[in-house]
């Protein structure tokens, strides 16, 4: 990856239930120069998902011949559903000096720091209470008990990883957590 | 991972059938500084393989403890089942000045690359004709068809991500490409 990127490669990633969601959307309000990067996945579209916002929505084929061209900068099967970011548009984006804000797990932040070295920049957001996350994952709304293990799992496998990251936030407020990374980036 | 570390720590991928294993034992014979990191993993153990050897094999729930305490230096679930390098013995090896060799596919090998980047080592070894590689996957042994199916997409998956690597070698001649890897090490 010895490109010419001239925008900063922003990863940030976070157990669910942090408001990654929410910093993300503020940060892309702030900075019109700053775009959101669209996965793709094989996963189905939920009731409200829409479809090159929230992820491009393909076939299982599709994704194995995009995988195959070497189309995705990063890929991932988890629970037989394919996830993966386009390389493209990302680098095209970099390329014409636009900041790019890659919403992924740790596990997807790590193989992307490893393509791109120092050419990204990895946040890690940490939630104020990681016990309080945790109560409130494992009895938060409409989900199964099975889902609500498995986002209770996978938040744990998150945290456990947060000392990779070139850049721990505690989102604790939603516009200092954003002043914190807007700093980050003013300092590259 | 600002840890120092006196041993380099080499990265070697390959998509299955390109003689990765040979290239591993050669060295590992050669350089007596060499070690070889066992990954865990949750898959069962097949007729000949050894716990310890080639694998250490542990349950789903001793696994998914090892995520949460941070001991496995990168983890993938690949088909439902559970693949981890174990963060303590590599690093231990690594600060005594011991080189190790971690066999990885594409997707794992980013990951390390990312967590450890300069001290890490990524080479791919590539196959003398992909076309011939292909061949051999899809008519090979006593798999099942679905098997070789898989066997194949794998390695296309692995070939797409080569560019991604800081060597590559061509693996035509055992020795040769053994000398290759040492001269790339006497280099670091």
């Amino acid at each position: 990856m010895k490109k010419n990127f001239k925008g900063h490669l922003i990863v940030l990633s976070a157990p669910s239930g942090t408001g990654k969601t929410s910093v993300i959307r503020r940060l892309l309000k702030t900075h019109p120069n700053m775009i959101h990067s669209v996965s793709c996945t094989t996963r189905p579209k939920r009731t409200g998902e829409v479809e090159g916002g929230d992820y491009h929505f393909i076939d299982r084929d599709t994704f194995i011949k995009k995988i195959d061209k070497g189309e995705f900068a990063e890929w991932a099967e988890v629970h037989n559903r394919f996830y993966g970011t386009p390389r493209a548009p990302l680098e095209k984006a970099l390329e014409e000096g636009k900041d790019v804000i890659l919403d992924l797990d740790v596990q997807g932040g790590m193989k992307v720091k490893g393509l791109f070295g120092d050419k990204a920049i990895t946040i890690f957001l940490l939630p104020p209470s990681v016990e309080e996350l945790e109560r409130r994952l494992s009895t938060r709304g409409t989900d199964s008990a099975e889902e609500r293990q498995i986002r209770l799992e996978n938040a744990r496998h998150e945290l456990a990883m947060k000392d990779a990251y070139d850049y721990q936030i505690l989102n604790k407020d939603l516009e200092q957590a954003c002043l914190e990374i807007e700093k980050i980036l003013a300092s590259h």
